[in-house]
């Protein structure tokens, strides 16, 4: 398998898994089967489609079905298995945060190929991992759970800008790759297993 | 007049409904005149729009001043006669699923038009008729009324899998896009007269 | 200093100053410095980036990272000066209506130089200066400000039209342009002054 191939496969992958998430969190609320499609749906295409909207491209999956066939895959998943996998949860947010680093460098790398500046390139890698949950959150009518919990969207971000520096020294490509989405990935991991939280804004005045 | 004609004019007269009803949904909440012409004008071209700028189009009611005159027109028509339009909302009812059934078809042609997959030109005939009120919902802070109630989008996902079947099988267009259309109103209608609903997903959870 | 500079170190002073109180609404809830940024990040460039999008073109901010620049000092100012900023309202509020009707004015110019409908450019205008609010308050889950409170986006309005309405008459472009958004902030500043609101639409209905 070529490397174009892998990342191919990897990013499809990834998109069902995005997609079992957002299937998932239909869970929370009483919301019905075409509901939980549609935001497994937008949360696993939300974020790379609003980077490619931002660059002026047409997101991948309007062109190549196989990304609404890895999504409706991931949601028939999140149906069928639903309760067993509440019970690997933790298993899970592994694979999420895998997911996580890996979007965060395509994004990082396909906002450089079409000519973004550097520092809306890291935005960007940050929105794809992101902002499909982002989307998911406020149409479920909830305040996105990456203002409020747990260092989630500011790992990608320190992922993208490693990536980023890396690429300066020189280093290989593949290589900057791997360590900016493993970066993502630890940040992550730590911050789970140590319950880090960023500083809340003000005091917190109900309203 | 001709077909095309036809068309420019149903898609003007859809889009005023659409309006009327955006606005006529700022009742349900302490929302001012503007609010109530921008949630018309949301949910008149919010599909349509989201649609065309998936595709990496402009949306036509950018270039052509005509719509956002039918929807000016539309809410107009919401403000004034608001409360005796309530009386009406059976007839309307009707009116809704002869637009959504038009939109669908209206968006699966034009996404095929420009080269989508197919599986993704379902999705964009219906997201064509329903993200309008989707964005609605969302604006006016509530989970979508697609996501909860009746059988919908799903009548508008029905039209357009018939659609893109009997085109397959060479039948004339104008046949495949009534016959798809008609799919949509008759599942639409049907599912109100019997209150026919989808599963909800999972247990529902108070939060 | 050229017309030219001058218009773009406006912008991107105006950019900076809708980060701040993007930032500053982050105070109302519980959220973190990561929400806080993405909020000031929204508010500032959401209104002219969906204009830009539904333009089909590609939002200033992707390829000029001064923008993301001004952002960042934008949010760091409201994040340490956050309690001295609250005694600052009414000035904010100032600067706020000469910053709608900058906004408002080059929105409207950027739609005409794409060749939108002139009514579509008049939309845009104040989709430039209000949409980022929106869109803020649509992520913190709550109903927009400008749907219920006040006479803001119907100001811009005011404004664009004057400005379309000038133009007409072969008066001189900066003079336009000077006139427009002076009426944004006249009509802003008198409606905060004598406390003048919009009538809402239909009975409140408690659901």
């Amino acid at each position: 398998m070529t490397d174009a191939n892998y990342i191919y496969y990897s990013d499809l992958v990834g998109t069902m898994f995005f997609a079992i998430s957002g299937a998932m969190a239909a869970n929370r609320k009483n919301i019905d089967m075409f509901g939980a499609t549609f935001l497994g749906f937008v949360t696993a295409i939300g974020g790379g489609s609003l980077r490619d909207i931002f660059l002026n491209l047409r997101p991948v999956w309007v062109n190549d079905g196989n990304y609404l066939v890895a999504i409706l895959i991931g949601v028939s998943i999140a149906l069928l298995a639903n309760e067993r996998l509440d019970k690997y949860a933790r298993t899970l947010s592994l694979f999420d945060a895998i997911g996580i680093g890996f979007f965060t460098i395509v994004g990082v790398q396909k906002s450089l190929i079409y000519d973004s500046s550097t520092i809306a390139a890291v935005v960007f890698g940050m929105f794809t991992a992101v902002l499909g949950g982002v989307i998911r959150d406020t149409l479920m009518n909830e305040t996105p759970l990456i203002f409020r919990k747990e260092i989630y969207a500011t790992a990608c971000l320190a992922g993208a800008i490693t990536f980023i520096l890396l690429r300066n020294t020189g280093l290989n490509n593949s290589w900057c790759a791997f360590i900016g989405a493993a970066v993502v990935f630890v940040v992550r991991i730590v911050s789970i297993k140590y319950r880090l939280f960023l500083p809340a804004v003000g005091e917190y005045k109900k309203r």
